[in-house]
């Protein structure tokens, strides 16, 4: 898996852009930004630096900044949005099919939104009030109104001349929705059926009805899960009385999907998943101190455990020499059984029948590497330092912090998922604390036993 | 985002199926595997340790058996392909699409490859062939040869007529494609639009031209930034000369996304995106054990460092008490760089012309936070050890290896990277390395000269 796969494409627009850029000539570049594809465009805007980003937001038309800004991260949008007044974004609104729109909207103060949809026509205020009433990240906030539906007991033939009297269908129409009278999901009719289908027989002959329909506030992340399990392009969204209030589409998801494993791995350094990767110093820093701050605890914690051996490492220098192998190696192993149970938690893997044999396996690959690594570094102690006793310190400790480590690692996320504490963004900070801690007593204690 | 967000439908199913394995009933658990969707039972057989995976494999049927392994990651696939011989592999393979049959062929040795082929029919060989031919991470390996073509020059009732042939369309079939007579690929004509047009034009009016085709040869990561870019639900993938191919679906590109993101979160603790979240102790332990050996000498260069300044740790024992702060914020402030740069270029942000300003922004960071947890721990330090000089030496250590640390982590990916080597892999070692040795090396480097 390539990393740094760059998109060629994109890659060769950046290029120009730059050439273009540095030459001064801003007539290229303006029409390069107007005929480029929107997801393109976006794509450039969040490859700059924040100078530049502005100023070539400055040469996009205001009819395609509607299209563009609903590709940009959120971080990114909500630079642009802060600096348009409600009437921009009203503009811009025009072009935007609901879902998206609301996406925007939820980035801006409540009096800006009202403005917004005070502008909008009846028909479509109602439809973003509607998904604007779910929670950001449900089934509701990420489905959008824009669904085709039907009746069972009509023809194909129908159906057929029913859809000859749209100018088009949305994107991403894989199927008809089926309803009730009441507007009740029944089932889901595929394109790709009518197509292959004799046209006289009725809808409720060939249509689907196992595809379940998705409750308005199941988490966008158990959505997620159930496209990739059941492969959707699309699926209808029923509010608590089965009625069918939306459809969510398989590109939403994806963002959904990128989201969460970005979480995992930016989190685990404290950053958030928004993260614009070209975010000036004066964002930059402040978010990142933070972690540094709650970080500087940890490591003064570990200095207080060294500090109460004072004595002992007065005695024996050896011991400040090796002592932070014990801890490093302890934290490199915490965070491996660590990074397996966060992701098998987001996988959805780990539940509390099969819990207990995680972290009995854990526990055991601890024992056996502690064991190993154990037996060469206490060689490498006994030779370096022409010391039997600090070789058989430094490998007692090692198994002790690597089992604490394997421990730690697994029990810490659990324990964190029943407290509702994100484990991708505290596990590693408390992991490292106690292997730090375990790390550093165990190691010095020995000493101080041995050498006292 | 949640990260522990678990699917309540398959949580219910793993409860069920616990239940049922603790009363110790078979025949539930039988009618249970062999009636829930291929998918959630690959889900649930991922979920569950070694020997009771084995058992419940036993008790599903061969002919669902194909079904289900598809949806298994690829080291789980690997374990049940293991124990068939080649003719219960070809029995399997009759219900797979040519794609996913290749992503299994792909695991097996090539003689049982060779006798799989040799069963199958001479089309479905000769497609599988086809797919077997390109890499598996390129476009080639990915793709499907389900295509459904039409000429420019026919109306679409003649094509109506002709999908009316077809029992039915593949999945995810979102649009014909539109071919020459010699299979160069035109462009593609969405079924919806089929559904709303006007049957007596030409193919050729109604068609689209603005999709390009996806060359073979593309990276695979590339194809997912295409289908992220421009929200397809498939692509024709066409040869170097332009014909078509076959084409991909966006259920595959989904796979290959979470496994890109997977991918920089499980290097960055040295596992691999196919690890099994349950694998036995004898295969965990030896992947593990290597990425310990491999930071253990990073441990002992720091110690080798440490072991230079014995002397003045002699003297000032409050020194060893306070090294390990210098070195693990360093550590911290260097993973964000890292993972923040890394993420960049999984995004494809990052190109030479806007590297600079990231670098620079980065040592900015570096230097604004070293500068004021500088000042925090100096008045720590001095406070504690009574003693302003090494208030004064750590601040100033700290300042030096927040901003190394900025470099590092920010020059590292970037080097690696032209280097092809993956730095979601290396970086995190590398930058350890850095980050410990410029840390005590500063700090215990000051203090020799102070104190000497």
């Amino acid at each position: 898996m390539a990393q740094s796969g760059d998109n060629k494409h994109t890659q060769s627009h950046l290029e120009e852009l730059n050439a273009a850029l540095s030459s001064g000539e801003f007539l290229p570049i303006r029409r390069m930004l107007n005929s480029l594809p929107p997801a393109d465009v976006a794509h450039l805007l969040e490859s700059t630096p924040p100078k530049i980003r502005a100023f070539l937001w400055q040469l996009i038309d205001l009819e395609t900044e509607g299209d563009i800004i609903q590709y940009l991260n959120d971080e990114v949008q909500a630079q642009f949005l802060r600096e348009m007044d409600a009437e921009e974004v009203a503009a811009i609104a025009e072009n935007l099919e609901a879902d998206d729109l609301v996406d925007i909207l939820q980035q801006l103060p409540d009096r800006v939104i009202q403005e917004v949809l005070s502008s909008m026509d009846h028909q479509d205020r109602q439809r973003v009030e509607h998904i604007l009433a779910y929670d950001e990240d449900t089934a509701g906030g990420l489905m959008n109104t824009d669904t085709i539906t039907v009746r069972p007991n009509i023809t194909l033939d129908v159906a057929l001349r029913y859809l000859r009297r749209h100018e088009n269908l949305p994107e991403m129409t894989d199927h008809l929705i089926v309803v009730s009278r009441s507007d009740e999901y029944i089932g889901v009719l595929p394109l790709r059926r009518i197509l292959v289908s004799d046209p006289s027989v009725t809808i409720r002959e060939v249509m689907s009805t196992d595809l379940e329909a998705i409750p308005a506030s199941m988490p966008d992340t158990e959505v997620a899960k159930l496209f990739e399990r059941h492969d959707w392009v699309s699926a209808p969204v029923v509010d608590d009385e089965g009625r069918l209030v939306g459809r969510i589409t398989i590109d939403d998801v994806v963002d959904v999907i990128r989201e969460n494993a970005d979480h995992s791995l930016l989190s685990m350094a404290g950053l958030d998943e928004d993260e614009d990767t070209f975010a000036p110093v004066i964002k930059a820093a402040p978010r990142r101190a933070m972690w540094l701050g709650i970080n500087l605890i940890t490591a003064f914690i570990a200095s207080a455990v060294i500090n109460i051996f004072e004595g002992t490492i007065d005695k024996v220098v050896a011991l400040a020499v090796l002592m932070p192998i014990v801890a490093s190696m302890g934290g490199v192993a915490g965070t491996q059984t660590l990074t397996v149970v966060i992701r098998g938690m987001a996988l959805g893997h780990i539940s509390k029948d099969n819990s207990r044999w995680l972290i009995n396996r854990e526990v055991m690959v601890g024992a056996i590497n502690g064991l190993i690594w154990a037996a060469v570094v206490a060689v490498a102690a006994t030779l370096w330092f022409d010391d039997r006793t600090i070789g058989v310190i430094i490998a007692a400790a090692m198994v002790i912090n690597l089992i604490t480590a394997a421990l730690a690692g697994a029990l810490l996320p659990m324990i964190m998922d029943k407290l509702k504490i994100d484990p991708a963004l505290a596990g590693g900070v408390a992991l490292t604390t106690v292997t730090d801690v375990i790390g550093f007593m165990s190691f010095l204690g020995l000493a101080t036993y041995f050498y006292a």
